[in-house]
C-alpha cells in the first residue's frame, strides 16, 4: 500500500466502522484489516469521511454585472480543499454569441492550469440562439459533460420556449439540467416598486425576491420537466413552499431533484439588516428567508426532499472590485450577489449535522459528498469503498474553531461567518492518496486537479412524456 | 303595468315559482299576483327565466392574424338574442401603440350604433408600454368599465412583469382581470415540433396545445393573483388539471374565479378529426379535450369550482375571408381559431342541464345569467326580482330542434353544431320589457342596446398581499 | 292581501330590492308593486329577510349523561322566534332498544303540542341493533323525515360497521346523514391522561378534544361517504384542518356538506379559561379553538366550503339540574356540554356578517336560512318568492343591543354572550303571515308550529360508489 | 482470515466494486485487497450481496382462525436461507390474556431451538387489557425487542383508544409500531353483503377488501402517529391511494414508514380468478390489486415512499390442515389467508429489479436488506463493511430458474409462483461466515441462528406531538 490510514472511525453515507484504509495508486485498495503501507497515518480515533463534493460554485466566471469572480481555479480549489472538499463542479458560462464548445474549452483550459482538486463543469446556456446548440450539447455529453445550467431570471435568463428547448436537448444528450428558478417578472416588478419607494438598502434585497417568485418558477420548471419527462435539479431552494412544490412534483413522478445551501439552513434575512453596508456581505440570490423556512428546509433534508447541500460559492471582494464596485453605499441592485462558501460549507454543516445532531454523520456525508457524486455522475467520488478514489478527510470532531474576519483561503478577503464557532474540523485532506491539507497547512498543487469526465447522471426519467408528445417517441 | 307575463313557471338561480311577472318602465315591477297590463303574454305554463348574460365574446374585433371578425355588433347581438341572451360583454382590444381610452371609445361608438342588446366591455391590454396605462384604467373604471383582459400567449401576450403590472393596476382601479392562460413557450415549441414532423392538420391543433400548457399558465396566474391579492377570472378552462389548479388556489384564499364554455362541456378533440378540413370548423384555443376532462368540468361546475359558462364566440367564416384565408387546406397554424357560440350557448346548455338533468334549471340560470351578472357587476341583470331589468326568456321545455348547417343569425355562415338536437327552446326573448324575439322572428333594433356602466365587480380580495409587499400597503 | 309589508329593503340570498311584500293565506303572494292589504306594516326602510332556519338544535331531549334538556318545544321555539328563526330541525333521539318509528312518534307528539314555529326532525340512530332499522328508515322517509344523525363519539357512538350500515340505509331511503365527527379513542385516551395529571378544569376540556380527533373522524366519515357515494353533512366543524378535509373530499367528488356554529366563528378557547367555574357556561363539543381556526372558518364560509351556520343549541341550566349537576366545581367530564344558541345565532351573525361586513347581507341570509332550507329539503322555507311561506323578519340594522346575563326566552337561565353588543336586531318576526314577535313582545302560540314533511334533501350523490361495490348496483 | 471470497462483483446499497471480502470470527474483516484465507471461495465474477433481511413473516404462530402455521422455525428459516435471506423478524403473538413477557419468552424458546438463521421478534399486541402492558414493553425493549405489531382488523384488532395507548407505550419504550391497516368495519360490512349476494369464491376475496378500507386505515393510523409523534411502519401497502396517504403524512412530518411485498408488485387480483379453488393459493390480506396499483407501488419504491419489501410469509398448506380446513371448496371467508414467500422474495425481486432493471442492483439490496436492517435496528446486518456480520449471498445473475409446483424448502407444500421463470439465483449463502447454502444444497443447522437484540430502531420522531399534548411533555 502506498498509504494506510489507521485507527479511524470511518463514516460513509451507509454507516460507520472502525479500521484501516489502504490506498494504492491513488485509489482505495483495502478496508478493514490492511497490511503495512509505505506511509501510514494514525487517525487516532478521529473520524474519516469521503472528501466533500461541492457541485455548485462559481469560479473564474464573469458575473451578469460584468464583474469577474474574485477567485481563480487556483484560489477557489485551494479554499475548497482547506474546507475538506476534494471535488467541485463549477460553471462554463456561455457568453452571448459564443458556441458552447468554445465556452467549455476555455473554462477547461483555465481549470487544467489552476485547479488543485478534481473538477467538472455545468454548461451554462445563456444564448440558445447560437448555432449548434443541440449538436454541441451532444458532443459535450460525449466528452463527459453531463449537466446544463439555466436561469429563469437575470439578463441571462431563458424564456420559456428556450428553456423547454434546452431541457429537451439536454435530455436527449443524457444531461441533467440545473435551474436557478425565480420568476423574473416578479423580481423586476417588485424591485422597481421598492426603488420607487426609496427602499434600496441591503435589507430590501430580501423583499425584492418574494418567496412566491421562487415558488412560481419552481412550479413552472417542474411542469416543463413533467411535460418532457426531463431530469432537472432545482438549485438553492430557500423557501418552505418551493420545497413543497418540488415534493408535489416528485409525487407526480417528475424526475426532479433539489439542493439547498448552508446559508439557507443556518441564517435568516436578519443578516441583511446588519449595520450600515455590512449586510451586503450576505447578499445572495435567492436571499436568506425566515425561521419557518429554515425549519422546513431541515425537515426536507431529513426526508430526502432535498438531496444535497452545495455552497453556491460566488466570490466577490468587499471593495471597489467587487461588492462595492458602484460605491461605498450603493443601492442594493448595484451590489454583486454572492457569498464565499467553498471552505465553510463542510465545517458549518459538520457542526450542525454531526456535532449538534441535525441528521447525524451519515446524513452529513450523504448530503455533502455521496449524493452530489451520484446525482451528477462523478466517477469514483463520494464514498469509501475499494476502487474509489482515495479522497478522504480526517475530521477532529472535538476541535472548536471560531471563524475570523479574513481567515479563508480564497481570494475574497472576508468571511461572512466571522464570529461563528463550529465544533469539528477537517484536519487532514487527501486527494487521490495525496495529502493536500495537513493540519492548517496547504500542501496542494495548482494544476494537479483532474477533470472528471462523466458517463451520465443519476436522475432517471419516469419513462412517460406528456401524452401530446407521443408523436416524438422516436426522439427519446 | 306595461306588460304582464302570466302563467309562467318562473325559474331563477334561487328557485322556482308559478305566477305572473309585471313590467313597467322596462323593469320588473311586480311578481306573483299582478294587476292587468297594457299588454299581456300568456306563457302557458312554459318556463320563464332571466335573459342570458354572455360575458365572453369577440365582436367587430381584429384577430391576431389580422382577420376581422365576421360579426358586427348588429349581427352578433342579433344572434345572441335569438339564442336567449340579452346582455353581452365583448372586448375593446387595444391595438399596438393605442391608448386604452381611445381603444374603448372606438369600440363603444361601434357598439352604440349596432348593438341590439345591452353590453359592456373587457378592456384588452396588449401593449402596456403605451403612455397612461394606470391613468387610463382608473378613468375607464370610473366610467363604468370594470374588467381587463390579458393573454399569456399569442403575439399579444404580456410577459410576466407586464402581467403583474396590469394586475396591480386593475386591482387599484377596482377592475377584475380576465386571463387567457396557456404557456406560450410550450405552445410554440410543440407547434414547431409538430410542423417539423409534418403533422399540420386540424386534428394536430389539439396536440399543439398540451394540457400542461394550460395547467402551468393557470398556476402561474394564480400565483401572481396570490402575490398581489388581485381578483382574477380564468377564461375557458378546458382541462381537469387546470380546474384543480384553480381549486387549489381558492383553497389558499386567492381571489380567483373560472369559467368554461359549451364546447368543452359537450365535445371532445374528436371533432377536430372530422373528414378533410371539416375539423377546422371546431378549431378554438384551448382545444377540446377528452372525456375525462369533460367529466371533471361538469363536476367542477356542480361544485362551484367553475362559476359560469360563456360562449367565447369568435366568429370567422369558413371561407377565404375567415378560417380558410390561407387556402382550402391550410396547415393548422394558418387557420383562424374560434367558433360561433352566442346563439347556441343557451339551447345547448338548457338541453344538457335542464332537459338532461346535468345540474337542473336553477343551476342553468346561475351559470349562464346570474353568476356572470354578479361576477362582472352588471347592474339589473341576471335575476327576476322587483327593480331588475325586465330581461326575460320564455322557454318551451318540450320543443326539440335539430341544428342545421347555416341556421344561426350571426354572420358566420356555418353552425358547428349542425346535426345536434336540443330539447328546450327560447321562444320569446324580452329586453328591458321589449320583445326582441318572438317565436322564430327577430324583433330587435340595432342600436337599441345600452351600454352597462358598472360600479365594481363581484370578486373580493382576501385582504392580504404577499408579506414582501407590506411596504405597498398605502397603495391599496 | 291579508298582509302587506311596505317600504322594506328586501334581502334574499340572491340579492336585494326595494318594495312591498304581499301575503295571502300564509304565503307570499305578491312582490314589488302590491295592492292594498287587510293589514299593512310599514317597514320604514328597514331590512326584510326570510325567517331563519336553524337545522341543528337539541330540544326536549335526554343527554348522554341522563340529563333532560332545559328546553321544551315551547320554550325552545319561543326563544328561536324571538331571535328571528321561524323553522327548526331538532333531534328525535333513539333510546337504547327503541324502534326508530316509536322514537319519532314520541318526539313528533311533543313537538305538535309545544312548538310555536315550524319544525322537522333528524332521526338520531344510537342503537342499530334494534329490529327494523332499514324498514323504519324507509317508512320514516316516506313520512317526510329525510335526515339521520349519527355520532362517532360518546356512549351513543356507532362503530364503523354500524356507521356504514346506517349510511347505506339512509342513502337507500333518500335521507341525508348528519355526523358528529370526533375520534372517540383519541378523546377518551386524552381525557384519561388529563385527569391522571390532575387537569380537570373547564379549560382542560379544550385539550381533551384535540384538533386531530376532529380531523381524523371527518376524514374517516368522508371515506365512508366516498365508499358508498352517500350524502353526508358534517356537523359543527371547528378546525381549519377538518375544514380542509371536507374540501379535499369534495374535490374528490364526495357528496359531503359542512356546517359550523356562531361560537366557533366568534369565540376561542379563551372563553373556557374564565374565572372559576364560569368557563363551564361555554363548554360544548367540539370546543372553541383558536384565532387561526376562526380565520379559516370564516374563509371557508366565504368560499362555500362551509354551507351554513347552525346554533347547536344544547340547553342546560347553570345549576344542579344542568351544568352543575355533579357539584359546584365539578371536573370537566362531569359538566354537561352545550350552550344555548337558538336566540343569539341570528343577531350575532347579523352583527358580524351584515353590520361588520364579514360576507354581507346576502351571504348572511344564505348561511342562516336559504342553505339550511335547501340542503335539508324544507319546503317553502328560506327565501322570499311568490308561493313561499310568509316567514319574514324585519331587521332594524341600526339598533344596538348589549346582551344581559339572563335575557333569552329559553329555559336555560343564562346567556353566555352576556356583555356582547350586537348591531342589528330582529324587530318583527312573521311565521306564515302571522306576527309572532313584535318589538320585544312575544306573540306566538305553542302548538301553532307545523311539522315540515320533506320530499328529499339537496345533496346529490356523484353517481359512483367504490368499484368493489359494483355488485350492489341493483341496490341503488 | 477464516474465509476469503475473491473475484466478486460486490454490490451494496451504496454502490459496487470488484475485489475480495475477508472474513474472520464470523465478521467482515477486510475488503478489497485481502490476504490469504483458511478457506477461499472464487466468486468467478458473480455478484456478492449482503444476505437478505426479511422483517415480516409468520412462523410457528397460531392464526386468527386457530390454525397453526405450517412452518416451524426450522422449516421457515431453512426456506429463507435457501432463498438468500439470512435474518428474519417474525412475530411473538400475544394470546388473549397472556402477558407479553410470557408471549415473547415462549416464542424465543422455540426460535432458539429451531432457527437456522438470525432472528428477532415483533411483539404482537392483541390484548392490551392484560396486566403490565407498559411495563412489559419497557422491559422487552430493554431486552432488545424494539418493535410492536398491531392490527386494525380481524378479531385481534385493537380499537382506537387501545391503538393509541399501545403507540404511546411503544414510543415511550423506544419501539417502532408496525400496523396491519385496513378498516375492519368496511371489510366486515362488505363481506356480509357479498355473502348475502352469494359471492363467496376466492375471487370475491378481493372485493371484500375494498381499496378505501386500506386508505382509510392508513390515514387514521397516520393521524394517530401525528398526534403522538410516534414512529410507525405501515405493513404491506397494496394500493396507490394508501401509498399517497403515507406520502402525505410524511410531508406533514409524521414519522411513518411503509413496506410492500412481492405479490403486490408482481401480480394482480387476476390470480384470484384462477380455475376452481386454485385462486385460494394466492389469497392474502390485503389482496392483490390491479395494474395501476402495481405501477404506483413500483414508483413509490423508486421514490422512497416505500422503504422496503418484505415477504409477509404466512404459511398454510393447501389441504385440510391449512387453506382447505373447512372443505374442498369453502367460501372465501373460511379460507386461511396467506402465501409462502420467504424463499421466493429475493429471486423474484432480483429478477425484477436487477435482471429486468426496475431500480437496479443497489436498490434491490437497499429494499431487501439494508433498509430493513436500518429501520428495525438490526445490528451488523444489511451491509458489507468492516465489522459487519459476514452474511453474504453469491448470486449467479445469469441462471434462469422456472419455479415448480412444490420446490420450496418450507413446509407449505406448494409454490404459488409455479411456472414463473426468474433470472438470477442465490448460489451460495453465508451466515456469519458459515456457508448455509451451497449450490442447491442446504448446509444450515437448526438452532444455529442467533437472536438479534436491538438497541433501537431507525425511525426518528419529529420532536413535536399535537399541541394539546403539551402537558405530557415530561413523559417523552
Amino acid at each position: 500500500m502506498d498509504l494506510v490510514i489507521r485507527n479511524g472511525q470511518v463514516v460513509t453515507a451507509a454507516g460507520r466502522w472502525q479500521g484501516a484504509i489502504g490506498i494504492a495508486g491513488g485509489r482505495i485498495a483495502a478496508l478493514g484489516t490492511v497490511g503495512p503501507g509505505a506511509r501510514e497515518i494514525d487517525a487516532g480515533g478521529r473520524i474519516v469521511m469521503p472528501g466533500g463534493v461541492d457541485p455548485h460554485c462559481h469560479v473564474e466566471q464573469m458575473s451578469g454585472m460584468g464583474l469577474m469572480n474574485a477567485d481563480t481555479f487556483e484560489t477557489a480549489t485551494r479554499s475548497a480543499a482547506m474546507g475538506g472538499t476534494t471535488s467541485v463542479i463549477s460553471f462554463a458560462a456561455q457568453a452571448r454569441g459564443e458556441r458552447l464548445r468554445d465556452t467549455v474549452a476555455a473554462y477547461a483550459a483555465r481549470a487544467a492550469r489552476g485547479a488543485a482538486i478534481d473538477h467538472a463543469f455545468h454548461v451554462t446556456v445563456t444564448d440558445p440562439s447560437v448555432e449548434g446548440l443541440e449538436a454541441d450539447l451532444a458532443d459535450l455529453a460525449a466528452a463527459g459533460h453531463r449537466s446544463v445550467k439555466l436561469f429563469t431570471t437575470y439578463d441571462i435568463r431563458l424564456d420559456d420556449a428556450a428553456l423547454i428547448r434546452v431541457l429537451a436537448a439536454a435530455k436527449a444528450a443524457g444531461m441533467l439540467t440545473c435551474v436557478h428558478a425565480e420568476n423574473h417578472g416578479m423580481l423586476d416588478w417588485t424591485k422597481a416598486r421598492l426603488l420607487a419607494a426609496g427602499l434600496d438598502r441591503p435589507e430590501h434585497h430580501a423583499l425584492s425576491h418574494p418567496r412566491l417568485a421562487e415558488v412560481e418558477a419552481v412550479e413552472r420548471v417542474c411542469r416543463f420537466a413533467e411535460f418532457l419527462d426531463a431530469p432537472v435539479m432545482i438549485f438553492h431552494v430557500s423557501t418552505a413552499r418551493a420545497l413543497a412544490a418540488v415534493r408535489d412534483a416528485r409525487a407526480r413522478g417528475v424526475p426532479v431533484r433539489a439542493e439547498t445551501c448552508p446559508h439557507y439552513l443556518l441564517s435568516t434575512a436578519e443578516v441583511l439588516r446588519r449595520d450600515g453596508i455590512e449586510g451586503a456581505k450576505w447578499m445572495c440570490s435567492p436571499p436568506q428567508r425566515d425561521t419557518a423556512d429554515v425549519a422546513a428546509l431541515w425537515q426536507g433534508l431529513a426526508r430526502g426532499d432535498l438531496d444535497l447541500v452545495s455552497s453556491d460559492h460566488a466570490p466577490y471582494r468587499f471593495d471597489e472590485t467587487g461588492k462595492l464596485h458602484a460605491g461605498a453605499t450603493p443601492p442594493f441592485p448595484a451590489i454583486a450577489n454572492g457569498m464565499p462558501g467553498l471552505e465553510t460549507r463542510l465545517p458549518l454543516l459538520f457542526d450542525a449535522m454531526v456535532s449538534r445532531g441535525h441528521g447525524g454523520a451519515e446524513a452529513f456525508v450523504r448530503a455533502t459528498a455521496t449524493a452530489p457524486a451520484r446525482i451528477y455522475g462523478l466517477p469514483g467520488k463520494g464514498d469509501i469503498a475499494p476502487g474509489m478514489d482515495a479522497d478522504l478527510v480526517i475530521w477532529d470532531p472535538g476541535r472548536r474553531v471560531t471563524y475570523g474576519a479574513d481567515d479563508l483561503h480564497d481570494a475574497v478577503g472576508y468571511n461572512p461567518w466571522a464570529g461563528t464557532t463550529v465544533t469539528g474540523w477537517p484536519e487532514v485532506v487527501i486527494l487521490r492518496g495525496a495529502v493536500v491539507k495537513d493540519g492548517d497547512d496547504w500542501r496542494g498543487t495548482p494544476g494537479a486537479g483532474r477533470f472528471l469526465p462523466r458517463a451520465g447522471h443519476g436522475v432517471s426519467p419516469a419513462g412517460r412524456m406528456a401524452p401530446e408528445l407521443a408523436f416524438m417517441e422516436g426522439d427519446r
